[in-house]
């Protein structure tokens, strides 16, 4: 019995639309430094109110009990693809997060910049966390010399501090290998193995050896940063697209590049030239006349609360407010409102506390609540449910879904 | 691990009662156009009332998250099968809903009249949705002239508009067959094939062949229903028995067909003679001497939900209130009310929203609701659970499991 399938062979089209719109990391939690508050149960929502009364509540598990998603598992959840089966190699996240545009078959694998001592062993793997600016100069050193490696092109691409992102791309290459990162100090750096031996991973595996070889000398000079380590060494899983899954013309709005780069992983197609969230929200109403689901990516919520800021998270949630007005002015017949985690203020960073989410449609029925908060949402009628099931709900409340069994 | 194995290893004989209360489709939804009510919220229900005053509640995914039963799924999990492992054919439901009483082995398929082009392409897969009547006389004909086709006993039956039911009967049969049905206009009526060939099917799809040769000609000269197409082709699956999965000596008290026929597929006995809602719950406390297990089917609630007539919903749950009172009086030892899924009013069909479930025995514990609603239930120690539990807690407050390890 394969779930899914059951859920592809229900599916029927129409013409209806559909809105997600992530608040990233909205959840939270009430404790004594909040005065037992939330910021959404603080925040002047007007609008979101108005949606509340019209819809069914409940909250969605990221991925299992207890665990605190990052962003690329948050986002497949929300998009139906089991992040426990779905995994997307962290070198792909963050390739996608600093905006490089992967193609199939690139392997992207994420960097460290550390310190190695005279015998070659690892004595800082984070080498002193340097500026984000001495790292991009040391990517530059290392661009400039390393284009190519063999027939495959090498992209490099500076991120914050001692991070960046290495890309090759190429015919017949394949992951996953193994990190170079040895994973604690005193150990030397450590070769990528191919993790299922192939002539794809087995090439894969070269390439990055003879990069090493490479790079090392290149940065023999720079102090602190003179080595670097390597992990989540993968190539861009393949992934079912959302069209062929769930017969939805999908599009992605958002401002930062790595969740328009998970959008576009399931097959979404990206909608350029929002800069506000004013912009994000018009441009959301601009593409539901032309596509069936157009998921809203808003991202100040996560930074507020990653911050530990709580009047900054109430901001963002009453900024995203006025926006969401437009949007409902619009009429989707199926408007979803949720989180791709909790980011609480209290934790400053993503947890596993399950994330408040609103289904509101002509169907979705009303489960009593006056707003949308992460306590009246554990009295709705959708409960406590696993993220990937979000989107079921979507399509049943678009009336895309036949019955099952007469 | 398999779980059923486990609770049947759990499983202890008492003399306990069960009492399992369907009201068919009772659960609904709160909108606008309903003014914000549930029909189980606006009837006044005083025994229903004082049963929620000693009950736990909760609420059932009939199937899984999104996906709207049919009455065979909706009530196969109330029962304890998992819908999603255990299919019953359409064939089988429409047969055992017409009445027939489908033994071991017989095939069932669920046949449409159609109309026929010269050239012996279906022009219309409804053959214009004739009526019972001229479906009747149709019928007959076909059952006057084909009684046996070789060894194989033809049972055929006239059902609502254009459709009938034809069961094969004999030595040596299975299904599932692929429909005849070409599933659009324009093509000619499919071959019916195997869908695993083996011995058994292939006879089958020989019987199924032989009887569209016999048929066709016969119904050469009726306008517009000169043709047919089979969907469903399948033998009455294999189920275990209430008594051996649950150690329950089960009857059924119900008044359409379906649902008797539904209940007989999992071993409970069919009492027969209720005409009214009265009368169901009078046989129902005269089945409880005889009986572990007792189901009512209560069917007015779905026929008001599927019509969109809130107020024919309110009086059907008052009407089933006046006979729950004799039901309450009798005292079973676990006393249960539900729905096979819901029917709300706005959506005038069936739909996935969980349907509220409350349980009462000495130990079901209240969960402080002074009434059962939608809304009441979202809130009970029951959570929201897979409906193939049901029967677990029902057992459990039976006091029929023994304690899971030390």
């Amino acid at each position: 019995m394969n779930l899914d399938k059951i859920y592809t062979d229900l599916t029927i089209p129409n013409e209806s639309k559909i809105a997600l719109v992530v608040y990233d990391g909205v959840g939270d939690i009430a404790t004594e430094s909040t005065g037992f508050r939330t910021p959404l149960e603080v925040a002047k929502t007007p609008n979101l109110d108005a949606l509340a009364k019209h819809a069914a509540m409940g909250r969605l598990t990221p991925v299992a009990p207890g665990i605190t998603p990052g962003s690329g598992p948050g986002h497949l959840g929300l998009f139906g693809y089991d992040p426990l089966e779905f995994e997307v190699g962290r070198g792909v996240i963050e390739a996608l997060g600093l905006g490089i545009e992967l193609k199939a078959g690139d392997i992207a694998a994420r960097a460290n910049f550390c310190t190695l001592n005279a015998k070659g062993l690892v004595t800082d793997r984070r080498a002193g966390r340097i500026d984000t600016k001495v790292c991009e100069a040391q990517v530059e050193i290392l661009k400039k010399k390393i284009k190519k490696i063999g027939d495959v092109e090498v992209i490099i691409k500076a991120g914050k501090g001692h991070r960046f992102v290495v890309v090759f791309r190429g015919k017949g290459l394949e992951g996953p290998l193994t990190n170079s990162d040895p994973g604690r100090e005193g150990q030397p750096i450590g070769v990528a193995k191919p993790i299922k031996k192939t002539a794809k991973t087995t090439k894969t595996a070269k390439i990055v050896a003879e990069f090493y070889k490479q790079a090392l000398p290149l940065l023999k000079n720079c102090r602190p940063a003179n080595g670097f380590l390597l992990r989540g060494i993968a190539h861009q899983p393949h992934i079912p697209s959302f069209q062929d899954r769930y017969g939805l013309k999908a599009a992605c709005i958002a401002i930062y590049p790595m969740y328009k780069g998970l959008a576009q992983l399931v097959g979404m197609t990206k909608i350029e030239g929002a800069h506000s969230l004013a912009e994000e929200f018009e441009l959301a109403v601009k593409a539901l006349k032309t596509y069936d689901f157009v998921f809203i990516h808003i991202k100040p919520t996560d930074a507020a609360g990653e911050d530990g800021n709580f009047a900054a998270k109430v901001a963002a949630i009453e900024e995203a407010d006025a926006g969401l007005a437009t949007l409902i002015a619009a009429q989707p017949d199926v408007l979803v409102v949720t989180g791709d985690h909790s980011t609480p203020v209290p934790v400053k960073g993503h947890s596993w506390h399950p994330q408040p989410v609103l289904i509101a449609s002509e169907i979705s029925g009303w489960d009593g609540m006056e707003r949308f908060t992460e306590r009246a949402a554990n009295h709705g009628s959708l409960g406590i449910f696993d993220a990937k099931y979000l989107i079921r709900f979507m399509q049943a409340n678009a009336k895309r879904f036949d019955k099952f069994g007469a």
